[in-house]
């Protein structure tokens, strides 16, 4: 057995990550344990959703990432409890393991907020095979409209987005844009115009963390773009083919989308601690539970409350991932001896895509960008971000195809045999 | 109804797009129907299953490939019988289609000849879903290995493939070479040097196609890649742990892979005609079926034989597509009440690749190459048949990427949740 202190990392995304390359020179055994061997670049995911990017491009093998880090170790396990007290976490298939420090970056799970038929029936887009079900999905409507056209009429390709936060928006407004570019060409007997694409916002208005200003411009671009908003309204129950609202409105659709809500994953309900809103773990300023120092808990799965504005930071990539690599910092400084800083997340700004050439950005200070700029800084930021250059050349030729010519190369539907 | 005549095409392989690219200006109403959503490029899943390819390089959307053809139309459905005398097709979830040509390009299915337990535990290669099915077996055999390094003795990450072809050995050397270069460093806590590759081969030789210095090139390449290969044996049964041959060897092998064995569709034997050697239609020179004249047999599915050898064309790629050519071209004179040419195979040569930098080429006349030349001119010539720029251009960067880095980006399992 080594002497060297072990840090545990549940969980192989943005926090995940984050934490264990910042771990790299720590006299330290790292052991990152995520349920896919894959990390996922979740801002994305509506595009694999929209056939807009391949899945390689979104998922990128974690034992990749970490390949040329000597004193990390990956395994694919799914995590079955964690006991605190005990310093060890439990797999199926994997013996338990002990740690030193532990960074529980687990993220959330859906809450459809106990909508009828909603688990059955609603496609939640927090996975990557969940975005890969949603475009197989999407695609095979369009299929069984073309083979009997009449399905049109009851909603065959109708679909419905709930929640009008970044996830939502950008997915109505892509699906909005496959129907009436793309399948308008590939499906040239069907009536696609009558195909609706609806989103649904509980409150007042889409963009609730934008200035107004964009809110009115993505209002207008998701109009221009065929995406009819339904404010102030929620859903209160979902079949297979249809979608009632609190309105009591029934609305023709074989496709709802979940766009809203999310929860801690169930992991923490076993951990014995008290839970904030939304079953996460409240944390202190260093980022570690209260009742124990060697327990960060990161991302989706946290509530990390911004000691200068007093406010719950954002569940945003952004933030998972800066907490991440405070995490790594200081687990590191800690097993050196030295003294460590309280987190402090740097906002570089909060933007969301709607459509080709529609876009909206806010960064601190107050200053906005919409349209083909906004589309530019969206399109440079989330490449930057990606983890390798062939995930980014990638996504390069991708958008470039969509651009050049409407297509979407990633269109089709391999499932299984 | 169209008073234009109706050109059916069942298959959107090679020999079914071929055929209706061909057809372009005919005067004719041309439907093409597929059980997928795309075309398989066939001669490269073996990449897929090996991680060095995405699928969607591989499987293209059949709608993009005849986007712009306006007499073309696709759908997705799945065969059921060919009634000939009626000159109609019957599908599931699609109504019957009439036609006055057809044209047969449903390619084949696995043949196990038998095997006891082949059809429940051996992997086939011949669809995109049957690739991907592969690939991530093998990424969840390491994962397990990971997990419990002791399945390693049991030999769960030991491969065997059958048959000594093009696709056996393509597949076998990129996953020695999968296994010695890139897992090698993603688990360098196994043994991977345990881990076996073994080649099984029911003739005297590999490569029988290849002329006898090919062949034996191709031998030391993949001893090289420790590849081990067993000539003259073959599988008698197979559990999903262990290989037995028939000299009654055991060998403890998580994975069979089967890449010998073909025979047509099962759907040509319910058309009431007699079929050839595995189950395929004998064809004239014409490429049509003796008792119809209006039915086009071609590709995995079609017994062609050359007229000017007397020998049976091999079931390759270029044979499917340059039969699908004439036969698109030969309908349309028809059409026209033109005169039609018998079918010419245009023998451009034979290739296989073994690994990185070892290639094997045969061209009429004599004429060979091996090693790094081979390996160009195997990816010049598979780049140039690919459909689209973006799908070379995503090749390119895959290839790119394994040259430079040993990196193959699709390492990752997506599956199901």
């Amino acid at each position: 057995m080594s002497e060297r202190a072990r840090v545990l990392i549940l969980g192989g995304g943005f926090a995940g990550v984050g934490a264990a390359k910042k771990l790299r020179r720590a006299d330290a055994e790292v052991v990152l344990v995520d349920r896919h061997d894959y990390h996922t670049f979740q801002p994305l995911l509506y595009q694999v959703a929209t056939a807009l990017l391949e899945p390689t491009v979104v998922g990128h093998s974690l034992r990749d990432l970490l390949d040329r880090q000597d004193n990390a170790t990956v395994h694919q396990a799914t995590v079955t409890g964690v006991d605190l007290d005990a310093c060890e976490a439990r797999f199926d298939e994997l013996a338990p393991i002990t740690y030193d420090f532990l960074v529980l970056g687990v993220g959330a799970e859906v809450n459809f907020f106990g909508t009828e038929g909603a688990a059955e029936h609603a496609f939640p887009m927090y996975t990557l095979p969940q975005a890969v079900r949603l475009k197989d999905h999407l695609l095979e409507r369009w299929e069984a409209a073309d083979r009997d056209p009449s399905l049109v009429e009851d909603g065959v390709l109708d679909v419905v987005v709930v929640g009008g936060g970044a996830t939502g928006v950008e997915t109505a407004g892509a699906i909005a844009e496959l129907y009436r570019a793309v399948f308008a060409r590939d499906y040239p007997g069907l009536p696609q115009q009558k195909a609706r694409v609806v989103l649904v916002e509980a409150g007042p208005e889409l963009f609730s963390m934008f200035k107004p200003r964009l809110r009115s411009y993505a209002a207008t671009a998701l109009g221009e773009r065929t995406v009819e908003v339904m404010t102030g309204a929620r859903v209160s129950s979902v079949s297979p083919t249809r979608v009632t609202l609190n309105t009591g409105e029934e609305l023709k659709a074989h496709t709802l989308i979940w766009g809203a809500g999310l929860q801690g994953n169930r992991l923490v309900q076993g951990l014995g601690i008290e839970l904030a809103r939304g079953h996460r773990l409240a944390v202190g300023a260093d980022l570690t539970l209260r009742s124990h120092p060697e327990v960060y808990a990161l991302g989706d799965v946290a509530e990390i409350t911004d000691a200068r504005t007093g406010q719950v930071l954002p569940q945003l990539g952004s933030v998972a991932f800066q907490a991440g690599e405070h995490a790594g910092e200081a687990i590191d400084r800690r097993l050196a001896g030295k003294e460590v800083k309280p987190f402090r997340y740097s906002d570089k700004g909060t933007m969301a895509m709607i459509g080709r050439g529609a876009a909206v950005v806010q960064v601190l200070g107050g200053h906005t960008m919409t349209g083909k700029a906004a589309q530019a800084a969206w399109e440079a930021v989330h490449l930057a971000l990606l983890p390798t250059n062939e995930d980014r050349a990638k996504a390069v030729l991708d958008w470039a195809g969509v651009t050049a010519s409407h297509q979407r190369a990633d269109r089709i539907t391999i499932g299984d045999e």
